[in-house]
């Protein structure tokens, strides 16, 4: 459990950090964040995190609540009092407090709200099983490259995979391609052992892990491109696997029930996730 | 300023009601809402306010945090408690506090929040120059017949009508048709004298004001047809005006520059201004 919350200028117990029922972000989904993974006691990839803050908070016009290195050293102070070695950290700012109206409150203060938790360490062994998937239409709106709190589509897409007893759903577009998973960037290997991920556009969030993937991807053996793919393409692949910050590279075995390759994680998406597990260990 | 909040069980005062930084609405968008015009003292279309919040809910598949007598019960106590004849009272449900992850938590409790704001009442005689809208992409998630907090859209279309000297933003489909204002429903009346108002779908939410004009449209001169319009139709409209249950009903006189009719509220519209004040000041 979270002990110390950073919420607007104080350090405060969990228990008793909050925000107002006017906050912006309560109300109206105005607001950013951003998830980062803590490894043995370091922040990974702290600076592309920040850069996709700073993005996000310029794509919806909210000014940070400090600048860039306020913002690290309270970020360091969070994960020193939570004495966090293994975890995440959560940062959110949002519109702050107004009184509720949908236009920009003349001069509303933004808020902030940080915390860790411990979580146990990724371990590429515990890995080798693989997820299942199921996909659903993308319903989400029109600017998923902001990493906004406009989530409700991702929580509904998300249990409906868990309601049938999968790890996740693979979102899929008016044209059949697939765009991302409810919180994570989704890959094949095609048969022709081509590995495959959706460009950047404002269809998906850039993702930092799916930009670290690619430059591992760039030193192995193997021809990486940027293109859709649908989810039938998805299903005839020999290997799936999906990135994200938190849980880092996932293979996926089975898409709407159909086994992927010979249903087990393939061996470039295992030498992924080794050489990623690599990186976060140090080498990044 | 309101000083009474409710949140999840106890009256709290406005200053210090909040919500915890793991709330479910705050960090994913997890809830839903309802703004009610109080009149005179009273809500005005308490019951089908109260039907679409039922509705909300189911369609997110969470519990009501309360059934509908005790909700109504605090409703009126909040109303109460802060003297309100005039103006609004919020209420939201979100699916309560629990680690962040998008997955409906095993056992988390709706998080309920209510309270009450005092505004200047409506007055039809206020509203003879109508108000002038821009039309912006409509590019919100696929279910907006579901009254959630999801609304970082609206936010920046109507902050974007504001950034023109504009009063709100009619957004527009993929096929050029108008789906609705940033927080109401838009309504335009033909050169043939058809008034017209887009049918209730996914693509929009089935305003209750918007339900409640219907009926007074029925009582009226007029022929009244659900169908889409176009934003070029729009243009060439003879009359516009757009309902929500905040402000009611506001005629629309200029549509991207261009002039609406002779550029002021015409007589069906200020008719429906003029019954509808008469709903709500007793009739209904």
């Amino acid at each position: 459990v979270p002990r110390t919350a950073y919420v607007n200028g104080r350090f405060v117990p969990m228990r008793a950090a909050g925000v107002a029922v006017e906050d912006r972000g309560l109300q109206l989904a105005d607001s950013v964040y951003e998830v980062i993974l803590v490894h043995a006691g370091r922040l990974v990839d702290e600076a592309p995190h920040l850069d996709r803050l700073e993005r996000s908070l310029g794509e919806v016009r909210m000014a940070p609540a400090m600048g860039r290195a306020a913002l690290r050293c309270v970020m360091g102070e969070v994960l020193r009092r939570n004495r966090i070695a293994s975890g995440m950290l959560y940062v959110q700012m949002t519109r702050g407090t107004a009184p509720r109206s949908a236009a920009f409150p003349p001069d509303s203060e933004t808020t902030l709200i940080m915390y860790a938790r411990a979580l146990p360490p990724p371990d590429p062994e515990a890995v080798t099983d693989g997820v299942a998937v199921i996909t659903v239409p993308d319903i989400r709106w029109g600017r998923r490259d902001i990493k906004s709190t406009s989530l409700l589509p991702n929580v509904l897409a998300k249990q409906r995979a868990v309601d049938e007893g999968c790890f996740d759903a693979w979102q899929v577009d008016a044209d059949g391609f697939v765009t991302e998973a409810s919180a994570a960037n989704a890959w094949i290997v095609t048969p022709d052992r081509h590995l495959l991920t959706r460009p950047v556009s404002p269809d998906i969030l850039a993702g930092v892990t799916r930009a670290t993937a690619i430059e591992l991807a760039r030193e192995m053996n193997v021809r990486f491109v940027e293109r859709p793919f649908t989810a039938q393409e998805a299903k005839t692949a020999v290997e799936a696997f999906q990135t994200n910050a938190s849980i880092t590279v996932v293979p996926v075995t089975r898409i709407d029930g159909v086994a992927i390759g010979d249903g087990k994680p393939g061996p470039i998406t295992m030498t992924l996730v080794r050489r990623y597990f690599d990186y976060m260990s140090g080498g990044g």
